[in-house]
C-alpha cells in the first residue's frame, strides 16, 4: 500500500535490531519518507549497531543517535542531538520500542529481574517521553492543524498482548511474571500520558506488534517482522483523537486492558 | 453482621496502621476469630508498631511478626516464625496489604520513585506470595474440601481503583504515575497467580478498599477505614472459584482492569 508521509520527523528507540530496525527500514523505504528518521540505540556506533549503520549509509535521512533509555544523561544527550538536527522544528513522532523480554516463572522470578524488566519497559519509555516532551509540544504547536495524529505529534509505546490483564493467560501459557507485569504497567503509563497530553495536541497509544520472528520473539513466531511493521505503519497512519489512549494490534484491532 | 470464621489462620502485611491495622482489629474482634492472626510489619517491636502491640496484648491469637516485604531474608524469617506457630498446619489466608503511595506527576516523576514504588507494591506481594506458597499449599491440601475460598487457601492483594487502566483518569484527576503503574502491574501479578494456583486449590483476587481515611488516604477521604474493612471482610467471606482472579471493591463490585 502506497503511503503518504507518516510524519516529518520520527524517532525510534531500540532500532538496531528486530522491530525497531524494521520500522526504520520501512520508514526509509517508503515513497515519501520522513525528512528525519532518528534511529536510536544504546550502541549506535559499535558492533551491535552494524546493520543500522549500513542502512544509514544508504539513507541520508537516517540519523544514528546514541540513546540508552534507562540512562537519563544519555536521554538528555539524545534530545540535544535531535534538537540540533531539527534546526528549530519539533519532533512529530516518538516510538518507544526499546524493551526487554523475561520468561521468569513464579519459581524462577526474583526481585532483581522484576526491577530490571520494569526499568527498561516502563521507566524507560516514561523518561524518554518526558525528556522529548518539549520537542513534541513544539511539533504540536507548529503543525497548524487541530486534532490528533502521528503526523502532528504522537508518542507510540510498543506494548504486547501478553501485557493485557484481561486476556492474561489466554495469551500464551507461560506466566512470564516480569514481562507481563511490566507491560501492564507500561499500558497504564500510556493511558496517563494520553489523558494528560491530548489537550497539548499530542496523541499517545499502545501498539501490539504481534508475535514476530525476532531475537526476542524467536524463530517459533508465526509472523515475519516485515509483515507486522507494514501493519503497524498503516495503523499509525490512521490514528486520531478517537484512538488516542487505545491499545491496538498491528491490524488495528482493539485489545482489552 | 455476624460472621462465621473467615479462616483458621490469616496473615496481614503492613498491619501496624491504616487498613492493615483495622483488618487485624476486626478479625480479632469477630465472634469467631481466627485461631492465628499473624500481624506483620517492618517494625513489629519498635515505636511504629505500638498500637498493634497494644492490640496484641489484649488478643492472644494475634502474633506480631517482623516482615519487610522488600527484604527476602526478612520474608523467609517470617515464614519460619509463622510455620513454628502453626505447628504443622498450613496458612489459609495471606493478605498482601503493605504498600506505598506516590503522587508523582509527569513533571516530578523520576526513575528512583518509579522503581521504589514498584518494589513495594509489586515485587513485595509477589515475593511474599512465593515464599508463603508451601504453607498455603499445605492448607489447600489439608482442607478436605473442593472449590476455592478464603477459608481453604487464598492470596488477597490489596489493590486500588486508581490502578484500573480502563478507568484511568476517570478515578481522581491526579496522574500519580508510579502508584497507578505499580497497581496495574500488581493486578497483572494477581491474575497470573490466580491462573497458576487455582489448580492447587488457592484462590487469588485483587481488592480495592475504597478511598479511606488513613495516613495514605488522608483526612479528605470520604469513608472510614472501619466501614471499608467491614465490607472487605464480608467480600472475602463470599469469594469462590467464580471470583478467583477478580478485581473487586469493598462492596463486591467488579472493577475493570
Amino acid at each position: 500500500m502506497a503511503m503518504a508521509t507518516l510524519a516529518r520527523s520520527v524517532l525510534v528507540t531500540g532500532s538496531n535490531r528486530g522491530i525497531g530496525l524494521e520500522l526504520v527500514r520501512q520508514l526509509a523505504a517508503s515513497p515519501q519518507p520522513p525528512q528525519h528518521i532518528f534511529a536510536t540505540c544504546r550502541d549506535a556506533t559499535g558492533p551491535r549497531g552494524k546493520t543500522l549503520q549500513e542502512l544509514a549509509a544508504r539513507h541520508p535521512n537516517i540519523k544514528l543517535i546514541q540513546l540508552d533509555t534507562v540512562d537519563l544523561p544519555s536521554i538528555r544527550g539524545a534530545v540535544q542531538a535531535v534538537e540540533t538536527h531539527l534546526e528549530g522544528q519539533g519532533l512529530n513522532l516518538l516510538i518507544n520500542n526499546a524493551g526487554v523480554g523475561s520468561q521468569a516463572t513464579l519459581q524462577s522470578v526474583d526481585a532483581q529481574e522484576m526491577l530490571a524488566t520494569f526499568a527498561v519497559n516502563v521507566v524507560g519509555p516514561l523518561q524518554v517521553a518526558k525528556e522529548f516532551l518539549p520537542l513534541l509540544e513544539k511539533a504540536a504547536k507548529d503543525a497548524g492543524t487541530e486534532g490528533l495524529s502521528c503526523s502532528r505529534a504522537a508518542i507510540i509505546n510498543v506494548s504486547s498482548k501478553v501485557g493485557s490483564i484481561g486476556l492474561c493467560l489466554g495469551v500464551l501459557e507461560a506466566p512470564m511474571y516480569p514481562y507481563r507485569a511490566s507491560k501492564a504497567a507500561q499500558n497504564m503509563v500510556t493511558r496517563c500520558l494520553a489523558a494528560e497530553l491530548r489537550d497539548k495536541g499530542i496523541l499517545c497509544a499502545a501498539i501490539h506488534p504481534g508475535w514476530v520472528k525476532t531475537d526476542m520473539g524467536t524463530e517459533q513466531a508465526p509472523m515475519t517482522v516485515e509483515r507486522s511493521m507494514q501493519g503497524i505503519l498503516e495503523v499509525l497512519g490512521i490514528l486520531s483523537q478517537e484512538t488516542c489512549g487505545a491499545f491496538l494490534d498491528w491490524e488495528g484491532n482493539h485489545l482489552p486492558w
